[in-house]
């Protein structure tokens, strides 16, 4: 029997089951209506005949898309789309396509969830900020069904994918605590809508952390009135920055959860007739190109470089090229002060 | 027989074929391996009965995705951000999501159109500057497989689909009268990266085309060296603006045919100690939401008011919601010259 390759046929007269139930198992489809003992059956047998999903009945099942996905919270956020940069590239040198699915909302990540299991694509990313969409369940489900799959997330667990963390809490307290020694003491929060408007975005917000937690330590109060929504975009940036200085006590710091509304915040500050660093210090969060574009330079919580994703595209590549399904991975990449000239 | 709604097992009757051309044909699909005779009697016989792929066979092939798609063709335009954002709105209210794929690529829009004929999603939206990647035979056969679609083009002809238009080229003309007429006789041209280094594009830009013809019609002669590539993104528009402004016989005006390099031109003339508009005036193609936060506000050339995309949304969902697959319809958005501090 050397070299013969076990089919779904027979893993499903080992485990006494239908071909068709193997399938639903081993692609993690239907995971509702299959009795844990059944599945139990189907994956027990499947792997005395080492029998892998991503060999035979799954490519048998349907074609190869040859498109990789990539899954977002959001629309329009450079860090993103310097992601999805990244992945296409590889993508093309390799011959796969990209597509992007939005999951803004749980319900969303569900159905997401479910074109995944139908295979719309051979593989995903989660992009960042979006894992929280899904229950864990759901992407160790896709996973399990041999999704090749890398999440970025600082908190989720690998299993039976691959995670790549990029811890931002030292970097913000860091930046926090830079601010403070250098004698500012009023610095607003300039945060995502859902951060600022959610208890539970809010509770979950590594930058919001780190901002409370470096005003403790330096024994400043926490004002309120300095935590605002305006990092969705460069207008909304612009306009919050802006209503914040007209304020008799306005802040004389300003930690923006994103690249670019600490962009806009620069331009606000400029237009109040006001110097940046000296009358207000700037920092902003990821670490965007145009941050050395800015005048001044912008200073940034983010990676060490200017974002680059081909660490992510080239773990997801090696799940999808794979003769064998690699053990789960992680990589961290953590996020560092970047100080230049906005504070 | 009155109520009676006709199957494809009908047709497949009356054109004396088996059901399986029918519904080859009628979605589009194996184009290439049907004889266009068969083909004839399979649509002839269609037509008979008044069937509808629409309303019968395609939605018993397979289950709808309830997802809409849209196509693009690079990552990370403003414009087509808010396309895609004013789109997943309106998904979102009738319970569709909404995939994005990238067709960069007249081989990736190949592929992209294989998966919508494999019904990917329900229905597409072909992004403006997306639509020269595809063949327009390629559009028509999906559109005659029963995809509902909305292209935006200037070109294209609607054929069993719906097209969006946004000509560019008489207020690109009164922009540049305008930098002429006011004494600026040095404009640059900064141009997405394809415009101005591919011969096909360059001749199919209605902004160069513009920009050339209103240059002629001043009787100024078209100088090359001021045709640069950088508005595809915003550092590169600013790097190549801070290059045209080192030359001695720098430009007085920049035409920038993206709104985001128009931006970064701003900050480069202010960067290099000129003024915006007196030394450099600056004009903007597109009318991103950013134009009126600027100092000074961006005058640009695109739609009257800052960019909305619900006509789109709501033309594509009349045609996925429809009984009976409407007749094509075009919508003429012509782009007006907006003037403001900036040129």
């Amino acid at each position: 029997m050397s070299g013969r390759r076990w089919t779904s046929r027979d893993v499903a007269a080992l485990a006494g089951v239908s071909v068709a139930t193997v399938s639903y198992v081993m692609n993690g489809r239907m995971s509702d209506r299959i009795p844990a003992a059944t599945r139990e059956k189907v994956l027990s047998a499947a792997r005395q005949l080492d029998y892998s999903p991503n060999r035979s009945a799954q490519s048998l099942r349907r074609q190869k898309t040859e498109q990789i996905c990539l899954v977002v919270d959001s629309i329009g956020v450079p860090t993103v789309d310097q992601l999805a940069r990244d992945l296409y590239a590889k993508a093309e040198k390799v011959g796969y396509g990209l597509i992007t699915m939005v999951a803004g909302s749980a319900e969303r990540a569900a159905k997401t969830a479910a074109l995944l299991h139908q295979r719309v694509a051979d593989a995903a990313v989660i992009a960042p900020a979006t894992v929280p969409r899904f229950r864990e369940e759901t992407l160790v489900e896709l996973a399990r069904g041999g999704l090749p799959m890398v999440a970025m997330s600082n908190t989720v667990r690998p299993i039976g994918f691959d995670v790549v963390r990029a811890p931002e809490r030292d970097a913000c307290v860091d930046a926090m605590s830079h601010l403070l020694a250098s004698g500012r003491s009023r610095v607003a929060f300039l945060g995502h809508h859902e951060e600022v408007t959610d208890a539970e975005a809010r509770a979950g917000s590594e930058r919001l952390g780190a901002y409370t937690a470096a005003l403790d330590q330096h024994g400043v109060a926490v004002d309120d009135e300095l935590i605002v929504d305006g990092a969705d975009d460069r207008v909304a940036g612009y306009q919050a920055v802006a209503r914040l200085l007209q304020r008799p006590d306005r802040p004389d710091a300003i930690f923006a959860a994103s690249g670019r509304s600490a962009i806009s915040a620069i331009w606000a500050v400029r237009d109040a007739g006001l110097t940046v660093p000296d009358d207000v210090a700037v920092v902003g969060c990821g670490n965007l190109p145009e941050a050395e574009i800015t005048s001044p330079t912008l200073s940034t919580v983010g990676p060490p470089t200017t974002e680059d994703f081909t660490d992510v595209a080239e773990l997801l590549f090696q799940r999808v090229l794979a003769d064998e399904r690699p053990p789960e991975r992680e990589i961290t990449n953590p996020w560092v002060f970047v100080p230049r000239g906005s504070a």
